[in-house]
């Protein structure tokens, strides 16, 4: 077997050192052997099989899809990759891996970005990516004649785990529905991948987590047992809720196989204002004043510091404002609205754009109301080419935290000072940091470039600092990317020993072999 | 010790079989000693200890609202009631229990419909009602003042466990905030037992469940741990989300002492309609046109059936509709509407009514748009009446189901055709058979009126039939009321084995001594 240190890609060199330090030894598992192989095509296809082992003897480039994350981070070990058609398959799969002591790592689209589905040592991938069925919805244009039937709750989708976003969202729009989360990896992430990392994404404000949304799950536990809670029903409480457990358990108690979730209608219209606010103390007071005045209509409230909007400029984004009006502004806004009536929702944010501006101490400098589908997108542009800008700028360290809303740009201003006392600000190391994100849900995006490339004393600075820093604002660590491999020495920055040590409890009493997923999530 | 079967008041005759059925013996549990009430005098104040034992010697009257539950269906055995001030108190108490082997039943406002409050044997009862401070608010008015110090996200409340849910709605009212739940024991139940039996009530349809609304919880563990996860942030994506277990795990894996959730804005304007529809068939398609023209702004959606509705007229409710423009009707639905403008809201109301009444094949026959505050009060009076009527009308059996809409009626026919088949069907036994309830949530109440009182061959022909019943439509034996003690033998109806297997190991992870809510919940 290859050490892992030489299995991670030179880009990676902060991230080889961490696992390095973090991997535990697995010694309690076992490889995958030709044996192992004769019983998986008894349940498998030959071609749900990828193997590199004899008799299947797959190139190993065709298992890189399934060994390398999409940002080229980390580089997994599996020599075995199996991809079950049902329910019943998985159930198979994972009764022999827990009679032979294997690991399994159930994968979804790979698009996590903290080594979660990636194979750490010699356990086996378990792709669900051919489970593709959409079960069961009520579309709105059959319900006429299917009522008699006893048809479920309009709205609610029943799918496989191996689903694609994207694919669900298509499936639904002609029924004026829309999934309850929206991610930039949707093209490529699975259903399934989604409830077991507890994702966040651009709807939360509006729609409430997973936790909220997810009616009920398929999941087969790791001694191979179907445990079938795909309740289509909103209001069920009959004992302990554990499909909880499964949201966001990375697939370390279990690999989820079926999926039961609200999906809200469509909204009819949508639309959105980019405002320039003169202090970062007007983001709260902004805050406020626009959830008061829009409500319900409200969908998405995004901030951008001012070193990232400059940034964004930069790189050819907008402008979206006018330079004059911008002046000074310390930050912007973006915010969006998702309602039921267009000219109803225009007045709203009239409205509100009017008594901000008249105000005797306003609140912004400026703002944008969109006009139009194309100055809807533009507005939204500016904000999503963030991301790209800053790998342009050099090598992004990212962390993706909770805090409050008060403390945002006290956090990423501590991170500059920080930099700057250790002589580490400025184009000879740390060029920029700046902080954008959804604060409507308290979640900071941190980018600190590092403008000629990772280099461990710029890493030794910024961390445990900045865990320690969040820690002191009673933040989260990981406030949607979830812990993986990559965080699992972190985990008790925002979870107490108590917590940690009943996690703990909970996973050693539903794998007590620990096959699932191991060395992810519990330090 | 008074027999079980002796402690149930007469009335109650159908649930002291059933108790006495289903308790186990507790062998494993002590009783307490006076022993025990010299170390709970060294954690709590003499007023914080009722006891009938020396040297307490207080009144069992004193303990009679703690023994009896609101309805006076359920008669405790407990005779000692602790009430701590802190969590600390709370901690040493379970501390001592755990060492000594007693049971605990944590209390909240007892309000609870399914036992699951009450001391079955010699438990001691936790009282968390003198547990009743706010522990911080955002409150807008000192918003701008207190920005600089990091206050949290706006309308976020953390409280202890024992506040009123009234209270808690009062306490934010000023500030523009509202509870996320509502019900209709809000005077008297307390925070931490809505969240331990995840309460459901009138508000769930707009702000989701508890699972989603709550955001941390301070949780006393049955070895006494104090786990703090009393997170004031909306997204935390590091480990188990374990607070889930807590909501709806009815006091059986610890004693919730303190709660972080999430309130929304005060709606700005509310309006509600009252419908009557031709046929059953018609309560679908409307659910879907409403929930489609109305969109954000529906916040509630709820039944009643013909019965129901009649009843209601001939106990002085209503009349809230013209008699000839009702007709033969043989359902009503009751739409609420929060929205954040009056004029925007009317508009979206006035504009689903005319859609509804010009359509080429109606959904409704008429219907009625309030049009003040009282007549506001008055529609929602009809419905609310309901279940005092049902007392009036006789004994009600009630059953508190989830299942798909399109089988409301269903199931309600099923019943009286079954009481029909068994001549049980008329003013002799079973004078009416009825449902309403919160039809957006799929939650029927369903209500079977013995007119001359309860009697064993009426339960013996409903139960296990309503079950069985609920089960083939794959609904939910207890929508919102919990299991508690009355429901443990019926809990299979709506979990599978592999369910209740796994909340068997949970319960067995965390209580190992089984002294936390014993014989609640599970078989």
């Amino acid at each position: 077997m290859l050490s892992l240190r030489h299995a991670i890609r030179p880009v990676a060199s902060r991230c080889a050192r961490r696992w390095a330090h973090n991997i535990p030894s697995f010694s309690h598992l076992n490889a995958v052997t030709e044996e192992d192989l004769a019983q998986f095509s008894k349940i498998l296809a030959p071609t749900s099989i990828l193997s590199t082992l004899p008799p299947n003897s797959t190139s190993p480039d065709d298992l890189a899809s399934y060994n390398e994350d999409w940002m080229g981070k980390y580089h997994g070990q599996a020599n075995t990759v199996l991809r079950p058609r049902t329910t019943q398959q998985v159930s198979e799969i994972v009764k022999w891996c827990a009679k032979r002591r294997i690991g399994i790592v159930p994968q979804g689209g790979n698009t996590g970005l903290v080594g979660g589905g990636i194979s750490l040592q010699k356990e086996i991938v378990l792709s669900l990516g051919a489970m593709s069925k959409v079960r069961s919805f009520d579309p709105v244009s059959v319900l006429y004649r299917r009522v008699k039937y006893g048809y479920p709750t309009p709205g609610i989708l029943v799918a496989d785990a191996g689903c694609i976003l994207e694919s669900l969202s298509e499936y639904i729009a002609p029924h004026n529905h829309i999934m309850p989360l929206d991610l930039g990896a949707k093209g490529s992430c699975q259903i399934g991948g989604n409830i077991s990392t507890n994702a966040g994404g651009l709807r939360l404000l509006r729609y409430g987590s997973l936790h909220g949304t997810v009616l009920g799950l398929e999941v087969v536990l790791p001694d191979g047992t179907i445990l079938d809670q795909l309740s289509t029903l909103r209001k069920d409480n009959t004992g302990y809720d554990l499909k909880q457990l499964f949201i966001g358990g990375e697939g370390t108690l279990g690999v989820v196989t079926g999926v039961s979730i609200l999906t809200p209608p469509a909204p009819q219209a949508s639309n959105n204002i980019f405002l320039a606010l003169p202090h970062f103390d007007n983001v709260l007071p902004l805050y406020q004043t626009v959830k008061r005045q829009l409500g319900e209509i409200m969908s998405a409230f995004e901030y951008i510091d001012r070193t990232a909007y400059d940034m964004g400029l930069s790189h050819g984004l907008g402008p979206v404002l006018n330079a004059d009006e911008v002046g000074n502004s310390q930050c912007f806004v973006l915010v969006e609205t998702s309602g039921g009536n267009q000219t109803h929702d225009e007045e709203k944010l009239t409205g509100l754009l009017e008594s901000l501006l008249s105000a005797d101490k306003p609140l912004i400098n400026t703002g944008v109301l969109s006009q139009s589908p194309s100055q809807f997108a533009s507005l939204w542009a500016f904000r999503e080419g963030l991301t790209e800008c800053c790998q342009k700028e050099g090598k992004p360290y990212k962390y993706d935290v909770s805090v409050p809303l008060a403390d945002f740009q006290k956090v990423v201003d501590a991170i500059r000072e920080r930099m700057i006392s250790k002589g580490l600000y400025g184009d000879h190391a740390i060029s920029k940091v700046m902080g954008y994100g959804h604060v409507g849900d308290g979640n900071l995006h941190m980018n600190v470039i590092a403008k000629h490339g990772y280099r461990p004393e710029l890493e030794e600075a910024l961390e445990p600092f900045i865990y320690e820093l969040v820690a002191s604002h009673k933040g989260s660590v990981s406030a949607e990317h979830g812990i993986g491999s990559m965080k699992t020495h972190a985990l008790h920055y925002s979870k107490s020993d108590v917590s940690i040590e009943l996690m703990r409890k909970i996973k050693q009493v539903i794998d007590p072999l620990n096959i699932m997923n191991p060395g992810k999530v519990l330090p």
